[in-house]
């Protein structure tokens, strides 16, 4: 018989990671309630009519896509099948993908379902997505996506909002963090210095990979380029966000006359209209304006944000990328035929959340919520005792386990330890006869003998 | 542009839906884990390896397939594609697929982990599964389970655990269902007066659509198939699933001349235990012994249950089957090389137990978790004091909203209604330079003004 297996890219989550798992999920969860989103789910399973052509080239090759049931050669074509053009079959053969990301879907629902939405919507969605890129360490096929957006309003309140929830969020995980966010418009601004769209699409993707190759490695590419202004752009752009503060950084761009433009002053106002909108909110992190941010998704078009760990109890040798991002993006919907409804958005990166905490050894002992007590019977006859014990202990809200059956006392033990259960309580033929049950502190080692009807206050 | 759509047995959950489904899978999730059971999370998808053969020819018809990435057709047969052979074909194009149920990736996980798993092993899983069935009313081709199971234990005491499981989390979802029980010994018992195993499991699959063909619909199918006895044996049973109490059943029975053997001895002295066990225990729902219940799943081989509704205020035309099944299996992970574990595990029909709380109308006014306080700004110029005092109700643990912008009081007002929320905060000309804030119960109409610094008092 085959050894079973899973397939490449996908992972079980076996109760102790699901355990940590809930915990992020259960505190990004609860921010996002407390600043008003509600929970859209959406299925797994989409028509790829609704998917194709959404994420690029790339995108599409990516998508995992589902065979028709049935007979489903049956009306493929005759030429295609003898030149075995897989690709060009593919739409023959299959209707429906899995969903690639949080995004579209909810695109989607907003356009089925606009006259039933009170807007300005605000949603949230934690579910997985699957992309059939090539797996390797952090990347996996099957992976989680935690967003929350606002649709239908352009106010710049639902930006801070977001930020917050950020701030919020990581606090609530004990996760030091840097907030960055910036506006696309600032980035605009330098369009004209550097003489069009395209020199200015070139040059954000170049400036994107300052995080991989240093601004020198970005200044080399641009210069080999040879995008006009670019050398001098990207200076500019660099001694700015090196300066110390927001303040700083606005007044050096307002200086700058280079980039003197509408969509410089627009960039100006809305971060202005945000700061003022937070300024008496404490915040547990740094955020800090970063001029350089880009945000890769090109239908971004206002303010973007990314979160990067910046906790000193991050193993050094563990690299890992932001753990969160988004922004502004003012046609969302208009793939799907319905226009002019601006949208913000924020997600989180769980499986690498995750995976950080779990490197830096930050997660709280309430993160395992395991059973609390054992009952462990020395005889099957104590078993009925125990069970209406358990089932007080159970009304009281504490997990509780009868271990299944007379075993010896170690055995059980050991799986009370393995389970990382706190109380053992054993009821040998000594606690039936005196009406008495042993209780055992698995953490302190600690035992003594209690009436048993003294059992709920003592646990609790 | 083509209007987006939802592929056929899909749906999209929306924030009232999802709150009321989140509802329900929280007193579920709640009753597990009081109980001991802990999280398992599997890939939503499998290899077919893993899924084909697990359930039956007609199972694997119903397997969502997903086709292979890339150039697919590379190495299919090229006789099969002349012949257009789709079923010969799907293996060659085709390596994964979609989950089918929550049972068998239970099985390859402990197979996989047995080394690190201490048994015996309690877990619960609340996933979506796909089956490629015609959709129908209540039925989905995206649809969940939620599951508990124990493995590696036989004692009786694990069934005793998800009885109660039953009737913990249906009192706590507040609807009155029945549960019964039955042990597929007492059915085995009569394997010999009907001349044999093939006779018995066609007399097995007959008495499992009594619930749907009643009495006399049963005996005319034993009737024309002629199971020798069947007649009688049918009789026999009906007569004794009429009697009043367990205890009548069981003695009943006991005094079946036809049927004394080894089975049926089993199967009293386990429901013996079964019921000294939780003697001791209040139960919220009616606990049954219905000795015609089969569960038609072959591989259940001990004590099998089933949930129905029995609550008075679901509406008579609404007809639907069990929400809940479950039993013993002792088999489970022999189909991945493992032998020797015993299982024992339920369900719960999430989406079955939505549509009848909602029929019934019966979901409780804190299943809806929505925003509690909204922030009406009369100028922007008050925004910065509504982000303050939202961010003061938000640490206190309350859904707060500071609705997006100063627009007309209606509108904002209509928005607050339209979500369900229960305070609007106004902030105007007077109350700002007053320091003050008018505070309009939704709920019942009245509204005051009171100082800033009252307000969170207030709401609590």
């Amino acid at each position: 018989m085959d050894k079973p297996s899973l397939p490449s890219g996908t992972r079980d989550f076996g109760p102790e990671v699901m355990m940590r798992r809930k915990y992020i999920i259960g505190i990004i969860e609860a921010t996002f309630k407390r600043f008003g989103f509600l929970p859209l789910e959406t299925p797994a399973v989409e028509n790829l009519k609704t998917l194709q052509g959404k994420y690029g080239d790339e995108g599409d090759q990516l998508l995992f896509k589902i065979l028709n049931n049935g007979d489903f050669l049956a009306k493929a074509d005759e030429t295609l099948l003898q030149q075995r053009d897989s690709k060009a079959l593919t739409p023959q053969i299959s209707d429906r993908g899995l969903r690639y990301d949080l995004t579209v879907p909810l695109a989607r629902f907003v356009v089925m379902n606009r006259d039933k939405i009170h807007f300005p919507f605000r949603r949230y969605q934690i579910q997985p997505v699957w992309r059939a890129d090539r797996p390797q360490k952090g990347r996996y096929r099957e992976f989680w996506q935690c967003d929350a957006d606002i649709l239908g309003s352009q106010s710049i309140s639902n930006e801070a909002d977001l930020l917050q929830i950020y701030d919020t969020a990581f606090a609530g995980l004990g996760l030091k963090v840097n907030i960055r966010f910036n506006h696309r418009s600032l980035l605009d601004a330098f369009a004209p210095w550097l003489q069009g769209t395209a020199n200015h699409n070139r040059f954000m993707q170049l400036i994107d990979k300052a995080d991989k190759i240093g601004f020198d490695g970005v200044m080399n590419e641009i210069k080999n380029e040879g995008i006009p202004n670019g050398e001098d752009a990207w200076t500019l752009l660099h001694h700015i966000s090196g300066l110390a503060d927001t303040d700083q950084k606005l007044i050096a761009l307002q200086n700058a006359e280079a980039i003197q433009n509408d969509a410089l002053q627009k960039g100006i106002t809305e971060i202005g209209q945000l700061l003022n909108l937070i300024k008496n909110l404490p915040t547990a992190n740094t955020l800090t304006l970063d001029v350089t941010l880009a945000r890769g998704l090109s239908y971004y078009t206002g303010m973007v944000m990314e979160v990067v760990p910046a906790d000193n109890r991050i193993p050094a040798d563990f690299r890992i990328g932001s753990i969160g991002g988004g922004g502004r993006y003012d046609n969302l919907t208009g793939v799907f035929g319905l226009k002019d409804v601006s949208g913000v958005g924020i997600s989180f990166g769980l499986d690498r959340i995750y995976d950080l905490m779990d490197a830096a050894g930050i997660f709280p002992q309430e993160s395992m919520q395991t059973t609390r007590v054992l009952f462990c019977c020395m005889d099957e006859s104590a078993m009925p005792t125990a069970f209406a014990m358990a089932g007080k202990l159970r009304e009281a809200g504490i997990a509780t386990e009868v271990y299944p059956g007379a075993a010896k006392l170690k055995k059980q033990l050991d799986y009370a330890n393995n389970k990382g259960i706190q109380w053992a309580c054993i009821l040998g033929e000594q606690e039936i006869t005196d009406g008495t049950i042993s209780i055992k502190n698995l953490e302190s080692g600690t035992q003594e003998t209690l009436p048993q009807n003294q059992l709920l206050a003592h646990i609790s």
